[in-house]
């Protein structure tokens, strides 16, 4: 069952929808018990056909409507978690089986197992979310090589500003979406398991194996989860959390940066760019010809809805006090995976945006002529300011004069001069590109380097 | 279908699954289809079989796998809104049922339906929260009246500062809570229905049905749904968005403070009140002796989420562009939904934990013994800084010393006055609590005030 | 000396930088201070001459290094709050003057006159902003009537849509602008002194003046301040600072989306609207044609950053233990005198950008022309399906034609009906613009009806 | 000038003030401009006599009331950012001096100046965090080892849980602080200078300079001013923001975290922790028993605020539209800032406060002994359960009594063991402490790792 994608679109119909589904959580607080269970046999701290049946509980989970997210949800609120039905349910359905306890939960605390499953979901979302990012960066680079030479219109502040070229604009995305994923890639690899019981000690866990056997045995589960084992537990030390959590509103920003470009570039007055159509999508019911940029909103609905999600973590890391919180912890859950579905989801529209986005060349030629010989006059001023009879005033007079719509600058600069073929090299938009070209290649450089380890 | 609770208790088991459902959601997008059917209807502009199918569709919607949640979140993404495949599942159900469209949506746009059904789903929980912060009110109005003079330990920075009521702290409470609540109550009361057309003019409508007719039509539509009509469509302008879910945040940001205060009074070392118990809440499985604070817990949670909600919605007003937004409407449906699942959640909480709370009168008695006669520093300061021969000085003198445990004060003041009556006076906490008693009456005053009208 | 606008341009040069200055702190902070110190004196609770010392030192504040905002902000750290250095240097300045202390502060708690003050300043904000929104309010009204029938081009998802009026566009900002100065203009005039000492009880007050004089003190000073007595006091119940915040961030939002509207419609490739120029206003220094739409930028940076500072304020209400928080209410100062200077400065910024805006009515009828045809394609499909011999399909296979570019809508229309003027009457945009000039008037009316009464 | 620390008690006196001053922020301004007229004329770009006037003018920056922030705030609104007068003010200096512009902002835009600027002053600012979180850490390691031995109670959800050590609460925060101070270290350290022209491509350098020696004088900026140089301009690419904007919430939040244990601890009925007392510091006038914990409450108020302006810079970031974006941009400053005062802030009251925090083994003593032997419950369910003849549910019953307030926990049991050594031992707290020394250890030790190196 997936959670409420009915109210958020801009992850509906991804692996957000599954990856981080109340199934999804169930399944993987049951993995940490089974894992867990197993390790204890393993070294001779519980029994093995007790661990065995765990084990074979987990797998039967979707039979069993003991297990199932409703139930769970709805027995959680008493103890404010999960876990604790979730034990009830597993020691029923062991006793029913004929089996002992013995291989389940012991030494550990609820928040143990969830954080630990937190965890695990929102690795598999990470990864979700740096393929596909990966996967966008690479039809970036595609288009940033492709449209290397096509000519553009740079904006700032809305205006024109001066020539550029489209792959510059998609190495710029390429950029930002390539290194928000891979500091997102560091930031799930190097998540820990929590195993510290009630108050972070480990007491029931030495007290039942050891001092020297609980750090073994705690690596063991890390070992069998794939899962670092953390200097010490980190029940109310937020900073893991706060690591993903920045990281996944970094990919999300990023991602929001270049939808809100394509949303203005795909505007039909510029007309430079348009998402790929497919059936179903971008429609509209009373007006057939209309074809909405729906990927891009869907990313920026994202990218303004994941800075929300990603204070409330902060605020709750301040506010983690004792050894187990009061409600901050509480409150991590909802935004934590909310956050890492906005992430999948928006990572997942972006994929399909870059794998298929259109670039009309003839708008952007046709747009940057419209521009005109202004997009030009930082040059002109750089260059021609001299040479000019009347000097730098002169040359802002003419300039002033074609901005208030008299259109005369090529013609007055090539008066003045004497010398059109300068005016005319001077007015050329693709001379004045500066290190575009390099750029381009830096942003792909880059982005190999980035991409050629994958940590996670 | 309830939405992720599990990741979410502060809500779980609360009116807020349901109210808040995506089947809620789908149930309020056809009540407005079909109000809208009848309305056209009525009015001449549908032909009446068409709107009763339509009705009867409505009606069997549990019955329809078209119309499930599932299957509309799965085929939303494509348009960026349920409406969109809900329409086309309307439109082949009638067609199947040989009805025609002519009840159908004719005139509306989606965001017509998809706001105005989000209208109903929230006026619905701005009514539970109402219900439920008007019952812990009364709980607190009780408890402010009965413990009028049940002396406690006030304290500010953590620290101890005078003598006060406990029947003051319950008055605090309750007028934040109940002020907040009636803030509510008229923010969800005064919810328009949204009815524009595709660009807000309503041109379809008028098309239709005439100009003239096209305001009685929404008027119509406006009693229909007992939602009022606003000046002009909301489309892109949503302060009735941002007064909704500001005053939802008001009064979880209310309930939140007094949870916290809860959450510190219960703390063992205090011990000053207690959370009521009930079978299978607020226990632990590996410390059976635990009782824990959940209500508070979680209503503490929802607070800390509950601002995250609010600033997205802000920053989703602000950039409510054109005559539909590109993803700043799209952000809109979670954060506001959400809010107001916590918002209510927190409410029944409140409720729960305020009929019940136990009151601990000898802890409170004996913390205020502890902190001493050193809680009337204040009023020493006041009343005998004149009257000692060493004046201020030495009457600081002997608060410092009794600070630094000396212990000497009452007897050095004794001895200094030759008063022990005065003195002992002077340090009886029951004689410095101002104008509590009045603050108590005022509070529960204005609370039935507030509460004589219920505009919702 | 105004705080760092240098950083914040969206309100420098502004009456926030005044209003809201360091020195206009301590200026209201003294203010509270002379205010009580004179109600005590008149009813006898404290010597006239003490009193008016108090006054006159107040009045001299200028002249005196120990109260300047620097030296005070140095002092404050110590105890966390300013009032606190202020103090000591008002005891040491009456007993410069040889007067005594009995004037002030008796009573009074630092909270008392730090919650005051900021409600003085925060009053006076709301005033500039309601004033400046009203303004730019009048002048959206005016663009309205005047632009009633100025056709232009509506859009949603960044698409064309159907035609419109800019004179509803104009209304929907009005709309927006006016009813969030309305709802802050409500809360501002509602803004409550605080009166509580240490822990909210007068506790100090009562055994100074007695019960029934302590009520009748709070009400003189309410008076003398020109501020309403809340029904209790709201050291820990911060319902009245989210009101205002709510408010003034909603104004934001209202602002900003006008701003995001004019950015949009000012970009080159549509050229419908400019922003008044002035003098040293929207330059460039090295590309001399560039006209920036500064106001509108400036506008937008303070929507963007309003948000972070409300979610700051409902942490922080949510967060208000005890009797006075350990934390909480020391972080709301700044959120709510930098959200305030936001609002401030961008309805500064408004008044001017919409007394001068400059509409461009050839621009929309040239974008009108390029939308087409097709932007009448929903009233294609209200009126014309049935009648075509192919019925809804042969008119939807014409519009994607037209969208595909084929350029045949109206000539394949006209030959399949037989009916040119038909056609050319459907195709007319003036004809389908709905209830536009009613809502025009709806929204101007309903500013007039709200700016009919000014409670501030 | 320090900006609005009247505001902001949080970091008023501390190196926030001066690091982030609006003076200083001038002053950045000027190095940048400077460093880049030095670095043009090095390379023969400029004219030598024109740099080193510029470097003069920039060195008399205190002298020339043009470049007095004030000033240019008040001239910065027009262009919507400082730099733009700041150029005409220098522009008119060197004509004033005899000096041309020939060293003056060539090839760069307001936007390298301004970005350049503001990670210089955050850089210095992050190095006054990391360098007071490691003293903090410093002595919370001292804290941890010397109270490795001292034995306390663990809280979880505000109730008593197990017994743990003060040196492992200690070694928590420290691992917070720690890993967030290294993560801000390295965020910081790699933070690049911004150099892209106009609209990132840095056509006007490559006119001035021809290709390659762009990438020279880039470099050699970057090496003049000790900034790395990126791969690409990052004018609307943010990430360099992004983390190092979180990694400084992340420094707040690890701080706020020790800052409520620490405010709770400090309660007067656990008084377990006390803050080192200063002169000045935590007094109250009117209560002048009172010792308030200023530092920790400053520390909190820091840590509410500081999500606000993260999610603002992660709004911001996904908003950067264009080739600079209209509103984004100048959102930024104020929040980027304002959070690294904050953060500065906090960072110096926590090396004052782990300095000298007193630590009353007593009372942790009397607290453990008060929370009497149900603390120990976890271990009797993990060893006596099966012992008991009874097993499990005697022993339940009788820990159930114990909380009932029976007192006959450890009686019980001695009889029904009959072996009252096994229940002392078992009912000994500081032989449950599992891991404890070993956390410590391990919390050090990554400390030190950490802080071996020192990228900033």
């Amino acid at each position: 069952m997936a959670p409420s994608s009915l109210f958020t679109p801009a992850w509906a119909n991804t692996r957000a929808a599954e990856t981080l589904s109340e199934q999804a959580f169930v399944d993987a607080l049951l993995d940490v018990e089974a894992a867990w269970g197993a390790v204890l046999a393993e070294h001779g701290f519980a029994e093995r056909p007790d661990a065995e049946e765990l084990t074979a509980i987990a797998a039967d989970r979707r039979q069993l409507p003991a297990l199932a997210p409703e139930q769970l949800a709805e027995a959680a609120a008493g103890g404010g978690n999960p876990v604790i039905p979730l034990l009830k349910a597993l020691r029923a359905e062991l006793a029913e089986r004929g089996a002992g306890d013995s291989a389940l939960h012991r030494g550990a605390t609820s928040q143990d197992i969830l954080d630990t499953a937190v965890v695990l979901l929102c690795r598999r979302a990470a990864r979700h979310v740096v393929e596909d990012a990966r996967a966008a960066a690479a039809s970036l680079a595609d288009l940033a090589e492709r449209h290397r030479g096509t000519l553009c219109t740079a904006h700032s502040l809305t205006q024109h500003a001066l020539p550029t070229v489209f792959g510059l604009k998609a190495a710029v995305w390429l950029d930002g979406i390539s290194s928000a994923a891979e500091t997102l890639a560091h930031a799930a690899a190097s998540l820990p398991l929590q195993w510290g019981g009630a108050v972070g000690t480990q007491a029931a866990l030495v007290q039942i194996a050891g001092r020297g056997k609980a750090a073994e045995l705690t690596e063991a589960l890390g070992e069998r989860l794939g899962l670092s084992v953390p200097d010490l537990p980190w029940h109310v030390q937020r900073q893991p959390v706060l690591s993903l959590a920045s990281a996944l509103s970094g990919v999300t920003a990023a991602l929001g940066k270049s939808a809100v470009d394509v949303l203005t570039l795909q505007r039909p007055e510029l007309g430079e760019l348009r998402e790929p159509s497919a059936a179903g999508r971008g429609g509209s019911s009373a007006m057939p010809q209309k074809q909405n940029p729906v990927l891009a909103t869907l990313i920026r609905s994202a990218s303004l809805a994941a800075p929300g999600h990603l204070s409330t973590l902060h605020q709750a890391a301040a506010a983690a006090d004792d050894e187990r919180p009061d409600g901050a912890w509480h409150a991590e859950w909802a935004a934590l995976t909310e956050l890492a579905r906005l992430t999948v989801g928006a990572a997942d529209r972006a994929r399909e945006l870059f794998a298929g986005l259109i670039v009309n060349e003839k708008a952007m030629a046709a747009n940057l002529s419209s521009a005109g010989d202004l997009l030009l006059s930082e040059r002109l001023m750089l260059t021609m300011g001299q040479r000019l009879p009347g000097g730098r005033s002169q040359l802002q007079a003419l300039i002033q004069a074609e901005a208030a719509g008299a259109g005369e600058l090529r013609a007055g600069l090539t008066e003045a001069l004497g010398d059109s073929q300068a005016v005319d090299e001077a007015l050329d938009p693709s001379g004045y590109l500066g290190r575009a070209d390099e750029f381009i290649d830096a942003a792909a450089d880059a982005h190999r380097r980035r991409s050629g380890e994958n940590p996670l």
